[in-house]
């Protein structure tokens, strides 16, 4: 049996620990073939630039870097995809078939069994369309996906890897800027702007801080509850009352109809909308409408790729991610996405690994409970905390050289 | 005897290990005095947001707080300036000297003989103007300054405490962002801006980054180089010829003679221009004359409160200087700073300890060498690897608790 494993959409902290995942469960099956005394080979190989890539047909040989187990630690440890990623999206088969055909070539000319596909919501409509015309054609190649965002927002499964170390790195951070911000007796107001384009599980996780004894963020906005400048403003004003130093935690997805300046324009492949700039416009509200010292900041790609202050159990889950995946294709199944279910009734936290249709996972969005949001809209209740807390347990710290983190890379 | 420590200026993450330096000392010269037969009392205070707390007597008797060895030792990690800060400039007393009375009758009352101020250049200026009052009428009270900046720029002292963490965490940072930014096939610009209001150091640290392997920042762009937008276009479209993702470091201080929209046109206390957006500016360049897929960073205040990944060697430099600041004092001197002396002919990394007029360092800047830039004035040569590596070297962690850092508070 012959394994590809590629990885799609923007990278995180924890996306090459599934890969390292899947190549150790091809490793695993192999050793249980060769105790069994079967003939059968295991081979794996890795797609550079996701599904893009495979239509060149540009695979490696993982084994050549990864039986080092040194090399294959580290890997696990190193942000961003190794293999490379890609923004692609497969038309219907229907109207146009065309891509569908050149992948089935190179997945037939390179003898692969199995895809396995480590993404988020547009990439499990890659595993769904795929599987589903392989299937029509009749052809046996199994297609599973793995998850993979620091937006928590798949539909499926209890949280997605990447995300965990995201709000580790979040965390750190916010209460770091705390402290920052505190040291001046002038009042003033900061706004952290935080990722998450169409839910707010990552802004709403800075209510976490209140669990280490923090007093902020005063307010939390998320685009799952209605936010006004207006509102923002009056929040501001109240909070200033009693706070030297007024922190907000804002999700760039939120969408303030008295506000839309700050839009950039611009979409993305997938006509998404660049969101930017929200922390930045509602600054300048602040510094106008206020008058008080105010400072926007915007958390950008280090939410993604902050390896160096990862969760040790998010990049564990991912790589038992990884893991079940490569047994599930191994089973023969294929169209699914590996999911993780959280035991409620277990006193500890405890996850079974089992597999959703990637199909109903396919360009859905998992939002943030609105049971969790404060009636006035801008806060986040403590019930969350208890979801939140097990996901950024334990902490994987970089090797260091010379006084910097090492990384992976495939060359 | 009696010392008033006090903090100033912009946070950092060894402002506080700075402090815990300087009441470790006191308590070394209270052992000493014991071990000695003396009958002298040794007291400490921490003066609250500085200058201008002090000018409201807001002290607190430290050892209140830092008896508790767990305590001090957090201290030590915690992030910002824990006895809060403050940006205040004392008059010329010839023109106004109600504020140096006021200082004088608050130093008398609560008996303190030594004040220890922890600051960067506007701080030295603080202590040099006082210094030279107290000792004009008579008093014995002595001013002693104790280094401290990210910006590095400090005349007479071989580096600043806080520089050396700095680094490290852009270094950490900048390493992920580069992974992040290199995992898709079409070309991309990144600009990251770093701070470094009037001197380059911190963005020039980036270059240490080639001591790891890695191949950018292509270009690195200091205040101490002619800038122009122009010359940026044409080193990235030569860049893209040959790179599919193309990194620039900007410090926030380069100021291009073709392009000055992107100056936010407020100054601060001290008369600077609050710099804001030359990344975001460059940004947009990029989109309109080159077109290919852009990005701009700002690391913004993370750099001199990450905590987190701070640099051993850093944090305890800035000790010992506190430590050398308290000796210094009960030797008897006045109006000087700490300051460090690398041992350039010795084989391993040493630096000395000794003081420097703050007199000499006040409003001064020490540039980034002109010597460490190349001739094309885009990037950093080798030599200045030899200068910065020792800085950042050995790591600080956070102590944990669930799953976040934890920090200490005068609370």
């Amino acid at each position: 049996m012959r394994f590809a494993v590629a990885q799609s959409g923007g990278p995180t902290a924890a996306i090459n620990a599934s890969l390292a995942g899947v190549y150790e469960a091809a490793m695993d099956i192999r050793r249980k073939l060769a105790s069994e005394g079967s003939s059968e080979q295991i081979e794996i190989f890795g797609v550079l630039h996701g599904v893009q890539g495979l239509l060149d047909g540009r695979l490696i040989d993982l084994s050549a870097y990864l039986s080092d187990p040194m090399k294959l630690a580290l890997l696990k440890k190193t942000p961003a995809s190794a293999l490379g990623s890609c923004r692609f999206r497969l038309p219907d088969p229907e109207k146009d078939d065309a891509k569908y055909r050149k992948l089935l070539e190179v997945l037939t000319e390179h003898r692969i069994d199995a895809l396995l596909y480590i993404g988020g919501n547009d990439s499990m409509d890659t595993v769904a369309k795929l599987s589903a015309w392989l299937t029509k054609q009749g052809s046996s190649i199994r297609v599973i996906g793995v998850p993979k965002t620091i937006d928590n927002d798949l539909v499926g499964t209890d949280h997605t890897p990447g995300f965990g170390s995201a709000v580790k790195y979040l965390m750190t951070t916010v209460q770091e800027i705390l402290r920052d911000c505190s040291v001046y007796q002038a009042q003033s107001v900061t706004i952290v702007e935080i990722m998450g384009r169409d839910a707010g599980w990552l802004t709403a996780s800075t209510c976490l801080l209140r669990r280490n004894g923090e007093h902020s963020p005063h307010y939390i906005y998320l685009p799952e509850a209605n936010f006004t400048v207006k509102q923002f403003l009056s929040d501001v004003r109240e909070a200033l009352k009693t706070n030297r130093s007024v922190v907000c935690a804002v999700s760039e997805g939120v969408s303030p109809p008295d506000a839309d300046l700050f839009r950039s324009g611009v979409n993305d492949e997938f006509g998404h909308a660049y969101l930017s700039g929200i922390g930045k416009y509602l600054e300048k509200q602040v510094a106008k409408e206020i008058g008080c010292k105010v400072r926007s900041i915007e958390l950008n790609i280090m939410q993604r790729c902050s390896a160096h202050i990862a969760s040790y159990t998010d990049l564990l889950e991912a790589e038992r991610c990884g893991i079940h995946a490569g047994w599930l294709a191994y089973s023969g199944m294929t169209g699914v996405m590996v999911s993780m279910q959280r035991n409620e009734n277990a006193y500890n936290y405890e996850i079974t690994y089992g597999e959703f249709p990637a199909a109903e996972t396919a360009n859905q969005i998992r939002k943030f409970p609105a049971e969790w949001i404060t009636p006035e809209g801008n806060q986040v209740s403590d019930a969350a905390i208890r979801y939140y807390l097990p996901l950024i347990q334990g902490e994987v710290y970089p090797d260091m050289h010379n006084g910097m983190p090492v990384h992976f890379l495939f060359e």
